[in-house]
């Protein structure tokens, strides 16, 4: 049976929906769940739940890293904290898994200090999914490596290859390279150098560059970035969506007239809604860690949890780590 | 009496809508606009509208420069282009400036080669505007300069404080860094250093970073980033916001009652849809070169040629290049 530790301290809505999202799972998965954080704080929410105790486990922590932290500080000083003690927990291999809606960057920092990198990778990567036309697309990387080399957008190419094969059951999943155009001869330094690369990669299924306007399309289903790219394409689209969609409301509420429309409208924009929700159902694992590490919405509540705690079980009986070391082992030797 | 230079045969529906945009430009401008490519093309075309003839002239250019042609070889090769002919014009004082909405690389190539940069500027930028819920945003760069240095941008951020308030009577124009968070130290090696100038440049009205979730809140008068990211958030935003609304109309087609609920708001769908057609309303200057050469979109029809003339006819008389100039050459007395 596979355990899995949560950050009880970390997000906006921490502790409160974190407790609640933890119970919510308690009853939907198989793993126990080992909440880390302020024993006394935990033992408080929880008590205003009926849950099958056999299943939360609480181990104390008694200090909070902040979102305004330094990343590498905050991991440094911090040795009780809740992020640094689950860490050190899938360090030990005491759990299967990690899931914190903490800062990023101090998890990220810990997830390469505490838990270390599988060797042959040379750096990890965070890998969320976007919303697209066909239903979803991997966005690697979303912020972990700021500066790329062209080196590691090929190692996201391999590991988001991985993912979707283990985990989404996609086989050969098709790559693209986000850039400023479709030949080969565009981009900026890097993407050029990336373009060789990933072209040169029989181990994946690489489809060319991807043009922004397309990623919308769906017309692959892992896209390579760097870090700062990849920030700002989720980060855009976020802002984007609710603005346009804020706009809509605005018109929706004109007038009776377009008040009419609106409860016409309700489930269509609904489902609209529904399809951008999908950005936030679920984390984002950090693929290449030597260890199961998901970060979840900094602003999740306790249904994101328990979706990010569902997938994080998914993760775990999909081997996923185990299978990108494989393919790593398999290129070191 | 200005005189505004158009590539006739450059943009997905060259030669047609060209012409017809220059033919109502010719009704609604002072300027006398100088119709480049070829001459037999032109007088066909021409020959369709009733027109005042002292308004249009023609200059023959019997080659075209392709979207697909390598930019450096087309601007050193196709001498006798539309583009490099018009190009020409401007270097040679003949014209007040120069539109294009040709291939966005050859066109700058050919702005560097032939038209030169102003004293003192480093890399001209590619500027347009993007909308956002206060009004519209200048985005500088986007795609001029795909591997940008710090200095490039806090140029940027000049040349387009300059932009704003000339041309948009702005005062002191906010300026944001494009970046992954909001405080200093955030961002990449590149976003990093550029602050930092920024923040010491008297010049400007630096606001501090602007996440890209942020964007669409227009908090800023200009966003500042290097051009490849700008190149991804213009042509993102251009492909998810069709996106969106492609959704929406799938909804509104869906049944009887969404399709009456459609007739209820199709005048605010139309607010929201002109919103996003300001991007495509006029066309974007490239700052920094010694001449105005205005690019504009590749899909342009006859009413955004219109609207690329009358604002390059305002970009002349409020002398854009010439302010550029001054303040340049300030700093480098």
């Amino acid at each position: 049976m596979s355990r899995i530790a949560i950050d009880v301290m970390g997000g906006d809505h921490a502790p409160d929906e974190i407790v609640k999202g933890c119970v919510l799972a308690a009853e939907k998965l198989e793993s126990t769940l080992v909440l880390v954080g302020k024993e006394d704080v935990i033992k408080e929410k929880l008590a205003a739940y009926t849950y099958d105790a056999s299943k939360i486990e609480i181990v104390h922590a008694d200090e909070v890293i902040e979102m305004g932290d330094s990343p590498v500080a905050a991991i440094r000083q911090k040795k009780n904290s809740s992020m640094v003690v689950g860490l050190k927990l899938v360090k030990e291999k005491q759990v299967d898994g990690f899931v914190s809606a903490g800062s990023t960057g101090a998890l990220l920092t810990g997830a390469t200090l505490i838990v270390g990198r599988i060797k042959g990778v040379e750096r990890p990567a965070m890998a969320p999914f976007i919303p697209t036309e066909t239903g979803c697309a991997l966005l690697i990387d979303c912020g972990a490596n700021v500066d790329a080399k062209p080196t590691y957008l090929n190692q996201f190419a391999r590991m988001g290859t991985v993912y979707m094969e283990q985990c989404m059951q996609i086989k050969s999943p098709k790559v693209g390279l986000v850039n400023i155009g479709t030949e080969e001869e565009k981009g900026n330094q890097l993407t050029k150098e990336a373009y060789k690369l990933l072209d040169a990669d029989a181990s994946i299924n690489f489809c060319g560059n991807v043009e922004a306007r397309d990623i919308p399309l769906g017309k692959v289903d892992i896209l390579v970035c760097d870090g700062f790219t990849g920030n700002i394409i989720l980060k855009f689209m976020e802002g984007f969506g609710k603005w346009i969609l804020g706009m809509l409301k605005v018109q929706f509420l004109k007038s009776l007239k377009t008040k009419l429309a609106a409860v016409l409208m309700k489930k269509g924009i609904g489902e609209i809604k529904e399809k951008f929700n999908y950005a936030t159902k679920g984390g984002a694992p950090f693929l290449g860690v030597n260890g199961l590490i998901v970060k979840t919405h900094g602003s999740s509540k306790s249904q994101e949890i328990l979706s990010t705690l569902i997938q994080t079980e998914g993760f775990i009986k999909d081997g996923l780590v185990d299978k990108i070391k494989d393919k790593f082992e398999e290129n070191v030797n």
